[in-house]
């Protein structure tokens, strides 16, 4: 039977052969939530990049260039990271460089897996849909902040977990532990958030609309994938 | 307010600067549950090595050593990791040099903190009513499986932390996963782990009575606490 595990941090993920597995990057605070709403808006393509000097350089070749560190926007790029950026109209067929602090560097370290999706509560079914269907075992990469765990990226993984749960085998401790925390928060994600290191932190950037559309479930069909080196509609 | 948080894995300690911490290691199956036993049956000192060969050769100098790699003794050592091991009668007023798959690892990398010191359920109440009384930062840091998270370490992460939540700022991310997991399972702790992955690993080597001895609460009432090199009673 495919194995569904859960790696919780991105400093843990050289603890897993991906090569031959399909990995879901989360980071819901707020990169992948980003991804996954601009591919649905028409974004081109999305290519991450763990450096920001790399990523910055890509304003010089057409790209939009969006860049976040410690929650923030970074000077001299274009965007932050917000998601209601990825929403405006401009940024149709457009192609978006980006690097934030935890969710690029998580797709980075996992560039070689068979396969990577990016996940997040906005397009939770259409991903778990997507995955009960195909062979492939599977390992969810939760992006933490600054390589410890955190809530909702856990919780997400939670989520993914109890949708698959026939699907998959899933004796990993980590999933066992993401599947019986999110069984505790789910009637109200929210509040359970609210007690988040990481939800404090954001919220004193003044955020919370950035927060409450990144656990707004299923608002999106598409599953972004990495294709060579950019994020596509899959 | 002094902080608790929560280290899942020793792999994530150095992101954690614990020089001025309390630091609590727990390897619940099995080293750490050993650890509280020998001391509370009259093991004089326990010297913890990362290091396999560095541990054997203590052998030479009068220790009784300890090794244990992948849940069995390792050849030419003298005991191996049950803490049925540490209650016979001629370990009384010994001193043991031991190594394990992760537990030492753990000890080995926080030795740099203001204070490490030794938990299991068996001295699970003992623990907390000193904790509650000292003034310093805590970090729980769970051993784990070969770098990743366990079960059962988070679960004693939550119950350490359930009692201290009157003494502690506890908005670590970590500590709230733990903490929500174990009021979920501690209505039936075996069974909960009878879920997991290493309960099951160990249960194949035919264990079945160390796990159950590891899941008592409040058998003893001593805490190891390390002391240069070695671990002796706080």
């Amino acid at each position: 039977m495919k194995t569904l595990d859960t790696c919780l941090s991105p400093k843990l993920t050289h603890l897993y052969d991906v090569r031959d597995k399909t990995v879901v990057i989360v980071d819901i605070l707020r990169a992948t939530s980003c991804m996954v709403t601009g591919i649905a808006n028409g974004v081109r393509r999305i290519t991450p990049f763990a450096d920001l000097e790399e990523c910055r350089m890509m304003g010089r070749v057409g790209y939009v260039i969006a860049g976040e560190r410690n929650g923030e926007k970074v000077d001299g790029f274009d965007i932050g990271n917000s998601p209601y950026n990825y929403l405006e109209e401009e940024m149709f067929g457009e192609k978006i460089a980006v690097t934030t602090t935890n969710g690029t560097q998580a797709i980075h370290n996992c560039r070689e897996a068979k396969e990577v999706l990016i996940g997040a509560f906005l397009n939770l079914s259409a991903l778990a849909e997507y995955l009960k269907r195909q062979e492939r075992s599977l390992l969810i990469v939760c992006a933490g902040w600054k390589g410890r765990v955190n809530l909702e990226d856990s919780l997400f993984a939670g989520a993914l977990a109890e949708k698959l749960a026939d699907q998959y085998d899933q004796s990993c401790d980590a999933t066992l532990m993401v599947k019986s925390m999110y069984a505790d928060a789910k009637g109200d994600l929210v509040d359970f958030l609210r007690q988040s290191s990481h939800a404090e932190r954001l919220k004193k950037l003044n955020i919370e609309k950035d927060i409450e559309f990144c656990l707004r479930v299923d608002e999106y069909k598409v599953i972004p994938v990495l294709s060579g080196t950019d994020l596509v509609k899959l």
